[in-house]
Order: structure tokens, then C-alpha cells, then sequence
């Protein structure tokens, strides 16, 4: 019988974002093997239909699960928001997504009540941070905005680039005058952006990167479920999967990974049939 | 029998540049009638392989011929690169992509022999410019590099934005160091940024629309073939279909089409089996 503590933690996001998530997974828990499968194909999932975007989070997690995985992370917004409770009804093991995990921080640590969230026009549109907040603090005054080129800055590799702290500014700056003293990074691109969108708001505010609050909870969901791997066994092993070709994910894959990415396999997920 | 000459021209595009090519053809042309596809819900076709480009291309082109068409417009860069061969052995009307007809036109403006592309970081991958401006004129020195910024700023609507001037000059103003004397802009989205882009290239620089050289190639095709439609004909019109909710087309589109985009129609054209 396999031992389900020695079997990797699955991570799947619509495409890179998810590697910071992951990053602060690995960071965490050194002696966990990860198994990590961005959907490069059918990128970007924000402007799809729920239908379509629930349809490829089951693709995606049938393709981990089949690689045998201890727990599923859906480090994708889009697929957090629209498909989570799909999937937790959908397979046996433990399923945590992006959202919730940031949203119960964040009602935490306000002291203000003015929690702010940040993310792609889709996140934003969808209410799935601005729901997960009131359903937890009915009370809380939420400020949200897209900020669409924060994905294309951080792909470029501008991370603390005198114009990305510009645009950052052009974004966020009018919020200093709203009590805002907490603020979401709804969009797993955004942790690599930290030091520019620091330079836009109050040196007060506490930015609360989603993927080091997700690692958090993984830590604690395989302690408490007894699922944490042996810190004395071999060393992890970290694979990636993408569903288009390698080249560019593994390119700009570094930048959020911030170490080198290995072994990169592409994989078919799509269903037999449709082509 | 219908007249041919009464048919629209149909234009289809992954998503929402191909507008800009729209639009040169409707101000160049305002007694032809036009359909346009906007393939939103499968966008972006740059990270796609050339198999899955080449399916959704013959999808978006069996469903404008269906509508009746008189000549069809591919007016997406990547669609244009991988697919127009296909495309114009697949159907009996005439088939115009974006790419050829601007590389020609820079090799007959250039005079210092040099030419720049600019476009998505796909475009410049596959190389489809520089092998059109290469097949023309050989002995050409192109200079050739990606913008990843571009798009997001022109979806955002900075258009002569200071940040998005700071940013062309980033990209482009080593260029002026070798002689450039053509630019291409190798992207449908680019037309609107021609001011900041202006800005940061030497004024004696051509900035080559491809979406007015498709327009003008259209026009000369129209009437070499006896296809134009006579202008005193009652009013042209002009229909869009997307294949995602119309809501991001209506509004961003209008940045692109710079007028208001009424008739807005969400229709599946994935081939029925394949859900």
C-alpha cells in the first residue's frame, strides 16, 4: 500500500502565475515533492465561460490526480473562484484553492476595516474576493480594481522598474486617502511585483501576497491531517507539466519560480475525442 | 442569383486588434458591407500550435463564408502566419492575410534598406515578417523585436499616455543608432499607439499600419476583380460576432474601431461533437 504522506502535492494553474504559489509551497516545506501543471494551451481561463473554465480545472486535476497526489492546490484565481466547490465534491482528496485563504488573512489583520484587492479584470469582475470577504467580515469596506498590466510588467521581467513603480502609482495611489491598511495580491503574477507596488501605497499598509497565506495553509492542512512527508526521506522531487510547447514557460517561468525550472514535460490533458 | 458585389467583406481576427483593420477597410471603403468575427472566447492564437491556430482558422472562416462573403480578411497576425495558405486553398473566394501586404509596401518605401518589425512576442518568433521581407527583397537588414507591453496598454486605452511614451522609447530607441528608416507595425493592435510610438523613433522614420495597407490591398482587389459594391447601394452595414459574452468586445473595442460598436452577437462556431 503506498504511504499517502510520501505522495507529491499537486499544483495547477492556467499557466505561470502558479509557479509563486508553488514557490512558497517548496519554500515552506523543503521536504515536500510537488507536481505542478500549468495549462499553457488554453490560457488565459479569465475571459472563458464558467462552464468551459470549470470543464478544464477537471481536466487538469484528473491529470494530477492520475499522477497520484496527496492534496490539490488550484493556484489560478479564475479556476478558485468558478470551479473550487466542483472539485471538492469531485474527488477524495484534499482540495484548497487561492482565494479564501488570502480573503480570511485579510479580515484578520485589518485594524482599519479597509481591505483593498487587486487582480485581472476577470478576478475583479467575478466578485470572488469582494463575496469571500463579506461572507467572512459583512462589515468590511472593500476596494477593488483590476490592474491589467501588472501581468505583462512581471512576464517582462520589469519587477522593480522605475516605470512599473509608475503604473503602480497610477493604480493605487488615490487609495492612501481611504484608510486603506491591507491590501490583497489577487493575482498569483503580483508576489514578483511586491517592491513596486510597495512604492504606491502607504508604507502602513500590509500587502498580503495570496501564495506565502496558501503555503501557510498547506502546512497546516497536512500537520493537522497527518499528510506531511517524512523531513528524512530522499530528497523531493519537483516535476512541471505544461500543455503547449516548454520554451516560454520555462523562460519566463524563472522569474516567479526564481530558481532554474528542470524537468518540463508537455502533456495532451484534453479529453480523447474532442481533439 | 445574388450579386456577389452585394456581399459583405468578411474580417476575422483571434480577438480585438483585427478592428483596427476593420476600421481602415469601413473609412476607406464606407459603401462595402463588412462582417467581423472576434474568436474572444479562444484568444490568444500566439502561445497556440500551428495545428490548433490552423482548426480555429477554418472555424472562424466556414462560419463568415456560411454568413456569404465575397472576400475574406484574415486579420490576426498569428492566423495570418500559420493558416492563409490553408485557408486560401480551402475556399474559392479571394483570401488577403496582414503580413504580406506590409512587408511588400516596406520594401518599396525603404531607402536605407533598413526595416523594423515590431509585434507580440509570437509574431516575432515565428518569423513570418522577416521571411515575406527576406522572400521580397533579400539584401534587406531587418531589425526585428517583441513589445509585450503594447497590447495591455492599448486594451488599457493609453494611448498617448507619459508612461506608455517612456515605454516606446525603452523598446525602440536603440533603433535609431542602425538606420531604420521603415517600421512595421506587426501588430493589429499597434495603430493606436502610432503617436507614443512616434515619439520615440526618429521623425524621419515611416510608421507602416499594416491595418491601411491591408485596407488599401482590399480596395485594389475589390475593384481589379469587379467585386466592389456600387455606392449608390442602400447603406452598408456592418455586423459583429464574438464567440465569449460581448461585454469586454463593446467596451474595449471601442479604442480600436473608434466609434461606437452597436450590433454586438455572441455565436458558438466550434463544430458541433466537440462541446
Amino acid at each position: 500500500m503506498t504511504d499517502t504522506r510520501k505522495l507529491p502535492i499537486g499544483v495547477f494553474d492556467s499557466g505561470i502565475g502558479g509557479l509563486t504559489v508553488l514557490r512558497a509551497i517548496q519554500d515552506l516545506l523543503p521536504a515536500e515533492s510537488t507536481i505542478y501543471l500549468g495549462d499553457t494551451a488554453r490560457v488565459p481561463y479569465g475571459t472563458k465561460s464558467r462552464e468551459v473554465v470549470t470543464r478544464y480545472a477537471i481536466n487538469n486535476a484528473d491529470f494530477l490526480v492520475e499522477q497520484g497526489i496527496k492534496l490539490l492546490v488550484v493556484a489560478c484565481n479564475t479556476a478558485s473562484s468558478v470551479a473550487l466547490n466542483t472539485l471538492k465534491t469531485h474527488y477524495q482528496l484534499p482540495v484548497l484553492g487561492v482565494i479564501e485563504p488570502g480573503a480570511r488573512r485579510a479580515c484578520e489583520i485589518t485594524q482599519s476595516n479597509v481591505v483593498g484587492v487587486i487582480g485581472t479584470e476577470a478576478t475583479i469582475a467575478s466578485e470572488a474576493y469582494q463575496q469571500a470577504l463579506r461572507g467572512i467580515k459583512p462589515d468590511l469596506t472593500i476596494l477593488a480594481r483590476s490592474c491589467p498590466l501588472f501581468v505583462p510588467l512581471a512576464e517582462e521581467g520589469w519587477l522593480a522598474h522605475p516605470i512599473t513603480n509608475q503604473i503602480s502609482r497610477v493604480y493605487l495611489t488615490d487609495w492612501a486617502l481611504d484608510g486603506l491598511d491591507t491590501l490583497i495580491l489577487g493575482c498569483t503574477h503580483y508576489p514578483v511585483l511586491v517592491a513596486s507596488i510597495k512604492t504606491a501605497v502607504k508604507p502602513s499598509v500590509t500587502l498580503l501576497d495570496s501564495a506565502s497565506v496558501v503555503a501557510k495553509t498547506v502546512h497546516d492542512l497536512l500537520k493537522r491531517q497527518n499528510l506531511a512527508r517524512d523531513p528524512d526521506s530522499d530528497q523531493a522531487r519537483h516535476v512541471y507539466y505544461v500543455t503547449d510547447v516548454p520554451e516560454r514557460f520555462r523562460r519566463v517561468g524563472e522569474i516567479f519560480l526564481q530558481r532554474p525550472l528542470s524537468e518540463v514535460i508537455q502533456v495532451d490533458i484534453e479529453p480523447a475525442g474532442r481533439s
